[in-house]
């Protein structure tokens, strides 16, 4: 398998987003929320943090706190979001965990659920599965490090090992946008739930997510990838205890300054939503709609002058947080060959390069293509697809 | 074991700093640098950063470096700051690896040291060895994740495997600050440096170390352990490459606030050191030698003024960076009860929490005190301690 980072990686360094032309290779092979830039540009100063040499010295944040890394500010500007948008449960019997993005935490969640004094010829790894198409990024995660606690046994569609397994739900779901639920349901499993895209720029919020360990991200909920902040909200006190281990042990805790700043801009989303003003900017949320529902149509009428492509249909919802019924727009288009062709090489070609479907464990029919990258970059991106032209170009553009 | 980083942790949520009394149970199990608070507070706002909502949005730093995520201004100031102390070298061939703190960069260097493509069960798995009194993280932080491709094998003097090994050499070392070299020597063994502590506060700086992978962190540099910034300097690229893989894989890269801020501050250190001005404050080592020396003294006397206890003795060097023969002042005092008794214990019997021996791989007559915590704090310590009498009191404070 191709590694998905790496493959993202490399092709970063082609892109020279600074002096796009016709001929410029375009990278939607990975996530990265640049975007949402210009939000935070009309803000201000609003989101701005001031940070002096003396400051956040201590390794400490809040000693009498289970996660005593973790800054007070953060831990209640995370829960004030979550209030402000419904859709997770943090009542006060939910522990916050913060790692630095939920990459950590989702390591941190393996561990705490798996950890055993058993001396090692005694350890039967725990099998670690989701349904495809899953995470592209899970498979590594879960075995680089050679554990013998835990270990990535596939598609949980197709999942059939005894004893104790670990299933991933990611809703919506990376890459395709849908809502999951757990497949294996079985005794004796546990569940993580990466709800990093549940946020309603992408999807209609239905209802307060509630599960064992609910995994988001700030990167995907604000664009702020570069500040590496994630965040669990863990039911058990136990497991939460050892998810704060595990973070010690890694890397003794997370930055404070990317906590501090996470604290500021998520206060202010929150501030924006509960109490808007008529001269203020839309809150970030609406903003993020907007965006992607612009491009979203942009996507769908290129794949349709196209005629090569579908994309999946999303069913309206309604959303709590909006209060109407909301169309799904999710951070990435699943794009597929409607002639069964590699859809990855076949966009390889005309110098868009994306992540295949093989690295989420389906058919290379699919390819994940992200809905996040800069304007300039998507609008070339859009007239390209719109000109590559199938064999037979008369078919439905969904699936 | 006791987990080092547990009791470090358990023990500071009883420790109230802004209420400290006679009664007060003083905590210096821990090595959080707080102490050097006043010396950035001097300094205004020389190091304040500011960064606006819409800065250091995107994953990724310079693309094109090996290191993707590592910000160029960061990986400047880490090379000046070697350049002006004289302790490492950072010729334009070493590669610099940025980490959340040494501690993840310690565990990205054991999986770049024993990465394999084998199948699970082919694969022998790397002794990891530290001579004795070694750091306390160390064999947890080896086999916390249960890795099949190395386990911690303990002191480096009483090893005997065969085959692969990685050998950690701490200097000057934590907890007894003497200046290390490998001790197992034989074919096939691999080397990382923990210089955490080579800078000239603690040590004189005698030469510019040069070795395969060499560990340095902020923290302990700067006192800025909140910040979680950490670096390697690689002298191979293939190791480098892994080490970067590791990050992706473990956090996709390292918070760019506290990169940005790190980058900052170590600016402003070399600027002082190497264009020193009449009317500015000393520069930061000049500082902390002072007040390490200070506390060295405190101690050194109430320590003859008990009676009960003695301290490693540690010889005169000439220091490359102050040009002068300079004395060592470690981060922490080794100290031991010279009628042999549990040190820690008794200790904490005067509400002073150490670190004993045997979370360092010896004795417990053995224990290891912070010599970084508040003034207040240390002035406290040492009233305490020169109060404890032994039976016998008229022993060498030297051993």
């Amino acid at each position: 398998m191709v590694s998905a980072t790496q493959s993202a990686v490399s092709s970063a360094k082609v892109m020279q987003p600074s002096s796009l032309s016709a001929d410029s290779v375009l990278n939607f092979a990975r996530g990265d929320p640049t975007m949402y830039r210009a939000y935070w540009e009309k803000l201000g100063d609003r989101c701005t943090v001031v940070i002096s040499g003396k400051d956040l010295m201590s390794y400490f944040s809040d000693a009498g706190n289970l996660c005593w890394f973790l800054m007070p500010e953060l831990d209640r500007a995370i829960r004030r979001l979550h209030r402000a948008v419904g859709n997770a449960e943090v009542g006060e019997d939910r522990f916050i965990v913060v790692g630095t993005g939920s990459t950590q935490l989702f390591q941190a969640a393996l561990y705490a659920l798996t950890h055993t004094d058993k001396p090692d010829d005694e350890i039967l790894p725990t099998s670690v599965v989701a349904a495809a198409p899953f995470y592209s990024s899970y498979p590594e995660e879960t075995d680089f490090q050679r554990s013998k606690l835990y270990k990535w046994a596939g598609d949980a569609y197709s999942y059939e090992g005894e004893g104790a397994y670990i299933e991933v739900v990611t809703s919506p779901n990376n890459p395709d946008g849908a809502i999951r639920e757990a497949v294996v349901n079985r005794e004796g499993g546990k569940l993580i739930h990466d709800l990093a895209y549940y946020w309603p720029q992408y999807t209609p919020i239905t209802r307060k997510a509630d599960h064992d360990i609910m995994l988001f991200t700030f990167s995907k909920a604000t664009g702020h990838a570069g500040t590496r902040i994630g965040w669990a909200i863990v039911k058990d006190k136990e497991i939460a205890m050892k998810m704060v281990k595990f973070m010690e042990l890694s890397s003794i805790g997370v930055s404070k300054e990317s906590q501090f700043r996470a604290a500021k801009i998520l206060e202010v989303i929150s501030e924006d939503c509960l109490n808007p003003e008529p001269n203020k900017v839309v809150n970030f949320f609406e903003y993020g709609q907007v965006v992607m529902s612009e491009r979203w149509e942009k996507l769908r009428e290129a794949v349709k002058a196209s005629g090569a492509f579908s994309l999946p249909k999303y069913t309206q919802n309604f959303c709590i947080f909006t209060g109407k019924d909301t169309d799904s727009n999710p951070a990435f288009a699943w794009l597929k060959s409607k002639e069964g062709l590699n859809c990855d090489d076949l966009l390889r070609e005309h110098k868009i390069v994306t992540r295949g479907g093989k690295n989420f464990g389906v058919c290379p029919s699919l390819t994940r293509i992200s809905m996040l990258s800069p304007d300039e970059e998507f609008n070339l991106f859009v007239e390209r697809l719109a000109a590559i032209k199938g064999s037979n170009s008369n078919g439905s553009t969904n699936y």
